[in-house]
């Protein structure tokens, strides 16, 4: 018997990754919001650089009430969305259950943990270029790969209950890959969390005040100079709290980044679709976390303030 | 004999400086460039909340060849025009010329001083606001003080004849008093340079990266408190350069701007039409002064090189 997965929002990143799972045959179960109807009635497409897919019949949701409990959760709302967790999850769970947090950002296994102190939790990352192109209609331009990781409860003290969660994750961790999804197990998520936001801190909130796509910001020197002081700011803000990053790891962000597709970060197509931005997961938490430590980021806080007046501004 | 004025662009604060300074009965002669054939024929008009008056006829001039030689220049063109200093000044130089540059920003002395290493050299500082309404139209909405402070060559050392340019200074503010524009003899003119950048430098800029106005950005939180730290900044930068600014100053000129009519900064009426930023004298050479000084000011640099970006970007 395999694992029972739930996939909660189904956009770009849920689609395509708990699509593949479904494909490949694991029994997922699916929360829709707006898509509900449409995807009930057609299924979910997926337009993949690595193949397309159509998921007909799909087992589809519109409340978690109706889902069934499962083994492994797999949040993939936007982080913004993350005070429904609290509504959305309870009908899911099992004692076992393992609540993945597919997110970018920092700090939102702890709240969960608050809200919910007996649950295994773990943080997954998304490394990917998708978007939603229309209802029930998923696009996977680029990457596609996972990183997954243990939320380790501060509090919590119980050997027996993490080896049975890393052996589930090391499960779900072997779905992804046969399924297509070339997936890796971290054993510290907080250093895996810090090494992403080396660059969706720079990326996500330069694109939106400087109303911009990655490669206008590459192109311009000006530009590139602030890219790479950002990154290593959060280099020194990750190694104030504990997880060293090498410097070096900002100019390998810079590269890999030239040699992307142009392409939108997930805060500027927000930002354009009148979405409200995660400031609080990729640049709050970050620069609390950082100050607790003794390390201010005079840098990312001006972007981050930056963006709040844009958000209420534009967005309010 | 009273002294013998040259106003060197005569854009908003040429005219209404210049311009008081001729309606009280000074020998004034006006530099113009593109107002320059409708001035020769209806005269300037400056419309002011201190009372309208016309200058018609008036000592309007296309080239500074054909001015006279004068005892005082009053340098009113934008820092971003002082490169043509060099061919503008020297037909209205005599040995005793003080030429002073009423300009917001650093440095701009310290690069005039290179070029003539051997005229004697003050700064002003305009705090009005005005603007150019049309062809020979100036509007003075509020405000119109002006301090000025004399430039100390460093490798200079003469004191016969920084005398003689102090009391030719303290003649200019006598003038404008009596004229009745509201004039300080500074004795310390970086200082109030620096001071003066305690505004410039927030406001400027981020009316610029934001799209806002002055009461825009201080009625949001996160703007508030983003001109607050700048504030903070460019005081430390001032300490650094051994300017001793206390930090109350910083919420001194929030509580004075809130009391201001909403308001454009000049930087961003350039960039509404499209001309080039003040970016080097508001915000590089202050950067430069500061980090020669041993105190990096990372704020003010990531609104510098956004600016930058902007301008290569929109206005480029």
């Amino acid at each position: 018997m395999g694992l029972r997965y739930a996939v909660i929002g189904t956009g770009a990143l849920g689609g395509y990754f708990g699509g593949k799972l479904a494909n490949a045959g694991h029994d997922v179960h699916f929360l829709f919001h707006s898509d509900y109807s449409h995807v009930a009635a057609h299924g979910l497409k997926v337009e993949s650089v690595n193949g397309n897919f159509h998921l007909h019949p799909i087992n589809a949701y519109q409340h978690t009430a109706d889902m069934p409990t499962c083994d492994v959760v797999l949040v993939c709302l936007k982080t913004t969305s993350n005070h429904l967790l609290k509504d959305l999850l309870p009908p899911l769970l099992k004692p076992t259950t393992l609540v993945i947090l597919v997110q970018n950002g920092l700090g939102m296994e702890e709240r969960l943990a608050q809200a919910f102190p007996n649950i295994s939790i773990a943080g997954g990352l998304g490394f990917i270029c998708a978007s939603k192109r229309g209802p029930g209609l998923i696009e996977h331009m680029d990457y596609g790969k996972l990183t997954l990781g243990l939320y380790k409860h501060e509090e919590r003290d119980d050997n027996d209950r993490e080896a049975v969660d890393q052996s589930l994750l090391r499960t779900v961790v072997a779905d992804f890959n046969e399924a297509g999804v070339e997936s890796h197990y971290s054993s510290d998520l907080a250093l895996a969390r810090w090494k992403k936001l080396v660059w969706n801190v720079p990326y996500n909130g330069l694109c939106v005040v400087l109303n911009s796509s990655t490669d206008q910001l590459m192109n311009q020197p000006h530009s590139l100079a602030i890219l790479r002081e950002l990154m290593l700011e959060v280099i020194a803000g990750a190694r104030a709290c504990g997880h060293d990053i090498d410097d070096s790891f900002a100019q390998a962000m810079l590269d890999s980044t030239r040699t992307m597709t142009p392409y939108a970060p997930s805060m500027k197509l927000d930002f354009d679709f009148k979405r409200p931005l995660e400031i609080e997961a990729i640049y709050s938490n970050p620069i609390q976390a950082a100050a607790a430590a003794g390390q201010s980021l005079p840098r990312i806080q001006q972007l981050e303030q930056q963006l709040h007046y844009i958000q209420s501004t534009y967005l309010g």
